[in-house]
């Protein structure tokens, strides 16, 4: 199967995350895969939730939503109080793979919003959008560090998020819309920069699938994420 | 590790489905695994959600919520329009997960509700609802096929849910709160009779958890929906 | 005028009251008339309302829910934010219903939770819930006394509650639904044991009531409600 | 015991209707028991809710609301969904009141609406805003009949409401708010013109009551209905 | 162009503010400019909003509804959380024009509730509101003054609104509902009563409009204002 | 005074309109009034509001949120339902300023939506918000034309907006968010490509203003429209 933009099947799109996108927030990128844009920032405000007050230590979450115009079919906002479930599952998604990586006991009773703005869909907004987020949530680190409003450094590992999908009886990585549309089956991988797993989360969309099928996406995100892993380090510039 | 009620480590709970347990729902199951009870229903409407009007077939939508007294702690019902993430997520994913098994060609545009109400958890609820509802699900069309209601039979296929994790560095099968409250790794895996997956779902509660724990647990869980595959027929009293 | 089950008019469905039904809640009653059955659970928080706080003393409320299967036709959950008065006026009435044999001066600030939900409605779900909640509370309070947190026994009196009405110009004791819902009158009153009235409630779903039916009503409520007080005691195992 | 305003207990306070209070409605009536002013509007739109659509007969439903000035203590809009509780019981009672003497075969598919306004509260809200909705509807009606969009006159019965209740042990009509934020028993009664009942409604807030309490009340109340039934064909210019 | 009821084209509609209109709130006005009646209480309740607490000093906020009999065709409630936009834009500005001659300094933490519900509409319920609601503050004043919960006398100015339009070419004063439905601009100007502006919005619901024009309606509504302040001071009893 | 930048009065920030800065809209305009930077995007749905259905002609809506890192202090979602009432003020400006040069007969039964999202705010987002709203706007109807689906060309005249204000005593036109949070009057105007008004929206923030500062504020919201016409234009290559 030839794949519209020429990539092979185990290709990811061109990945881009641009720093400094905003100037309000401390942490504030604009991250690309292909033609997917996510505006993701990272903020802190004083205190915790209730379940941890007192316990002195930080704590870090995470929102999600996609402009009403960043789809071809222009999607509705979220204004009325009605659950969106796809939105409310992928912020609980990105909260909890970005806090896999934070030692909270670094920071005093602070709560860090990372919130993912979807500025243009095209497949796979959810990892870009926990990719970006890592980014921005270092430079949002490194202001505080410089700030001195840290205890030591919270951050302990490393995150990147690929999609992976069969279509047409193939393996795909970094699925776009077109493709994403018809996959049958739906597969997201986060994973840590030493290649151990956060989150995956394969869903089945047409027929079920087989442990060798499953086996095979497996193998084809943890090479996706290296390339992930490589972007990010090029965008703060380290190693 | 010894476990609190002697199991080994990949011994799934005493599995029970009560059919007929309430009486003016076509389906209606009682499901248990250990102490976690699930009140698993289904039945139909008239009618089919907007995107599928006029296509001539039919739909399946599930809703999940636990009873404010089926939890140590009172828990707040939904009925201020809140979002509650958690039980959004788990409907979805019981949605998800039995339509991956229905034919909805073989049916006319009439839409059936899987109600998923815990009345005591301990662990696995959504193992445990899913599990549940496939009987329920059999019940209605065994009842709707009775009445002459449908094309053909719809359900293509035989689903079953577990949860496993790791606890101490161990895996284990079919978590009780107990152990579910401090996993480091929680994973809910959900399968066909014929031992494809549909929806596989791990999370790292605690540390990142390696390519091998992964396999390990993927394992386990295909041997735990073996016996809930037994029950579920043992219920029906097919085969 | 024969009733469907062959009662006489003034005879009560049979009654059961089964204690410890599910094992998180300490109160908690599987409430049985006839078809119908409500699950009454009794729990505790601390803390009372606002406008109790720093008087010395506790407070109780009460939630009444159906759950979606529990009728004929699906009913849908209150999620939405939505109002649906009959809910609304039931659980006032649950929660007016037990405080009035409460004497909070021996409780500490806590609040009791009355959670009433409908597992099968057959009619008379609301005074089938009221005495079942009686029994969950007893159950509660024994358990409070047992741990010491009660500064003396709050509970003054039993409560028992019942439907009466008035079907094609008979007075019914108890209706199910088939008489329900062709009732030309509808009433629900709640008694102490000691034969004093708590609420009474009447409504011509038809055409106005005279004073004589009103006091047929009222002898047949009274009668039933004694049948009520027995069957609670039976399952308390006083007296 | 002597009342503040030099009543005996059996007394109403002043009643009057005051007919097109306001230009927009059909029917405005200002209606006031003593202190207590409501604002009592009928108006119709076309049309009537799904469950009756296709019969071919009208409908009616009432909403009630206190202004937040109306009381000693400003009192919230219920503008954020909140479900105000007794707001929901007591337009459930008036609808209920006023639909039991409408024969809705008289009326093409239209749904009148009656809103109960209470600009000023000092007790007695609900008894003021059906009694004085019953001239409301009637003004309606002979406007509707003006039109000829009626079939046949629908107003088969006049409507009257009173609290009666107990305060330090002796029964008193029509209480005021100094009388009824200390009565241990509340009682509502709404009545046909020619005697019989529509609702009974007795809450006991602090002690139960007996039978003859009961009866005392039921007596009051007959008679306090005289008085209302007098003040409203007065209004009206009627008998 | 002749106006309905014989007015030239500067002519205010009869004014009249009509204090204690109602008992409980201690300013209570009922403020017409014709046919439009809105009544205007003022009460006050202890505290302040979050980002006051603690400076020491007042605050003020105002809401405006519609009764649903106010208007021609019956107006919905704005009971279910859902944005009524107009409202919300209507109650934003009569709180900031009555701030504006607030001295906050002169109170204690304390908020000032101004509510303006609407029981006939005829065009200009806003100007009619916030004109109203000015000699309510006064009359809440006066009797907070009199309490000697006042540290100075707050009100630094006299407050007053108008509305003025352009129809078929021609700029009239306080347009009424039969006016303003065809206006093709409409402004409304609130003024201080040493003649200074504090607020001044203009629409072009037609057709753009000139500097000559706007001119021509800033002048209008400056002797409109005239009248107003006469008719708030002859209410009042000053000058 | 010395302006931060270096600006006069009556200068206006660096203007500019990025069109095609996503790419699912057919308008799509990253529109920056100096560090204000708002994404406005025009596209279409088919059908009309119910009050305009079978009218054969268009109609046109706007919203308007910032995102939440767009500020220094984030900003909380509108995600509950609860109203925010500046946001709501501002939409329907914006709505009502475009809908003023639209002749909807020209289209058929459409909806425009115009969103108008703040990625990032530093004063004046309604203004530049309608600014740049008209060029998305010419966008997606140049897009419709192209398809032939619209009867004639509907945009009858150009749109700019610009904030003036009186700072220190001192009038200035364009405030950014230093001198907006100072300002003693807050005014924003709407005016045509021929120089005519569409809404002129003043508020006194400290003191009331004279009539010659009004004037003074709209000569200078004159001369700022010009320069936002001029770069319009050569942003859409025009003229």
């Amino acid at each position: 199967m030839t794949r519209k933009d020429g990539r092979a099947p185990n290709d990811m799109r061109p990945i881009s995350f641009e720093r400094g996108f905003t100037k309000n927030a401390p942490g504030s990128v604009l991250a690309s895969f292909g033609d997917t844009r996510v505006l993701c920032t990272a903020t802190f405000v004083d205190g915790v939730p209730n379940f941890l007050q007192g316990k002195g230590q930080g704590w870090m979450t995470a929102e999600y939503s996609m402009l009403p115009s960043s789809t071809n079919r222009r999607k509705a906002r979220d204004r009325t109080g009605r659950v969106d479930g796809r939105s409310v599952e992928i912020q609980r998604l990105i909260g909890r793979s970005l806090r896999a990586v934070m030692d909270f006991k670094q920071m005093n009773e602070r709560t860090i919003w990372l919130d993912c703005d979807v500025l243009q869909a095209d497949g796979g907004t959810r990892t870009t959008a926990i990719s970006g987020a890592w980014v921005a949530l270092h430079d949002l680190l490194m202001d505080m560090d410089r700030c001195r409003i840290l205890r030591g450094w919270p951050l302990v590992g490393q995150v990147g998020a690929v999609s992976v999908g069969r279509v047409a009886g193939e393996e795909l990585c970094d699925l776009d819309y077109s493709e994403d549309s018809v996959a049958e089956v739906d597969f997201n991988v986060v994973m840590t920069g030493d290649q151990e797993f956060i989150e995956v989360q394969g869903s089945a969309e047409g027929a079920p699938f087989s442990r060798p099928a499953l086996d095979a996406m497996l193998e084809m995100s943890a090479s996706g994420c290296l390339e992930i892993f490589k972007a990010q380090k090029a965008a703060l510039g380290i190693e």
